[in-house]
């Protein structure tokens, strides 16, 4: 699998590879890691495993898979960690994983990135407040389904996996913290074994190659 | 299936239960439609089976699903027409699908909305050309992939579907017009009568269902 040999801190633990590894420590499966720098991601060659230049490409023998929801699916379908083997509960279980990367995710990412790419511009001040709305009703959905339940289905799965990466890009806000559910959900599935290995794991590497700090 | 009774022009042909249909016509699998209205999607019990209040809704026997993306996989996980029947191709299958809708479609819906949503703010004429190349990015990297190829992989599959639905959210812009290769793929997905066919059912109940015109 490829990730980054080194990002800067507002990206360190929320870059796709991470969903990914914490699927394969779910899994109980081990990888390798091919660490990629900016200067590999527009080559010809990693085009051709991954259209957008983005990272995790995915290889298992003869298959390249890219797109981390893929990836996790791929690996779910083949583990009973992730997936339950009912068929209608699977059929649950990828609608979750949908939900989180097309109905949540968009506006989460929209809210954020207005502050982590866009800071200094006129538009991003003023988009905030609809920007804002528009991922808390998504995020108020999701919240209210979870009341009174431990997991968006009746156990973990790959669902709650991917909803769980999507919370946590909201880390420097505080719009989780207006939400008791949905924040309790997010820690009871950080503090999955597994979760805390896959952060680790993408973590170490950053740390290696971290640049050298300013001198003075 | 639910779907809407009415939507405004901007939307008719673009509602997401339009993939289902689609979906379900290549794989010549009968449906019938329940359609709802603006009062019916708050409601205590739609909110049960579709947490963000959106169409389709999609039930066979006991099974209650949501998300279009995870609908029309459930479709093709059972049909050959959108899926081919060897493994590593129908995981390249679901890499594709999760590419239409985790990184085409929240850049393109990013793009298009300014101007459907936000057309009277400052912050949306000021953000364009920001939203219009980070869309024009993601498009290119399909592009280029799609050069010299008929469909995403070597025959036409669910991620093409959805590929395409993605691609004629742009159909009021000229962003395709400037990627040819794009627009000749679009144009090639939509001839399938399969898609003629489940457009037609889409549209039909706006018509009948259409508010009266104004008067004068």
């Amino acid at each position: 699998m490829t990730a980054f040999r080194w990002v800067p801190p507002f990206a360190q633990g929320l870059v796709r590879d991470h969903r990914v590894r914490w699927a394969l420590e779910e899994a109980g499966l081990a990888y390798e890691e091919r660490l990629i720098g900016p200067e590999d991601q527009r080559t010809e060659s990693f085009l051709r495993q991954q259209p957008f230049g983005q990272v995790p490409v995915y290889e298992e023998d003869d298959l390249v898979l890219f797109e981390s929801g893929a990836i996790v699916l791929h690996i779910a379908e083949r583990s009973e960690a992730l997936m339950p083997t009912e068929p209608r509960a699977r059929a649950r279980v990828k609608a979750w994983m949908f939900a989180a990367l097309n109905s949540v995710e968009p506006h989460v990412m929209n809210y954020t990135s207005l502050d982590v790419f866009h800071g200094q511009e006129e538009w991003a001040r003023l988009r905030k407040p609809s920007a804002l709305a528009m991922a808390e009703s998504r995020l108020s959905g999701v919240a209210k389904w979870l009341e009174g339940k431990e997991y968006l289905e009746d156990r973990f799965t790959a669902g709650d996996l991917l909803m769980t990466t999507v919370l946590r890009i909201l880390r420097d806000t505080d719009v989780l913290k207006r939400m008791p559910v949905l924040e309790a959900y997010r820690l009871r599935c950080e503090a999955r074994p597994a979760f805390q290995r896959s952060l680790a794991a993408q973590l170490a590497p950053f740390a290696r190659n971290a640049p050298p700090a300013p001198k003075g």
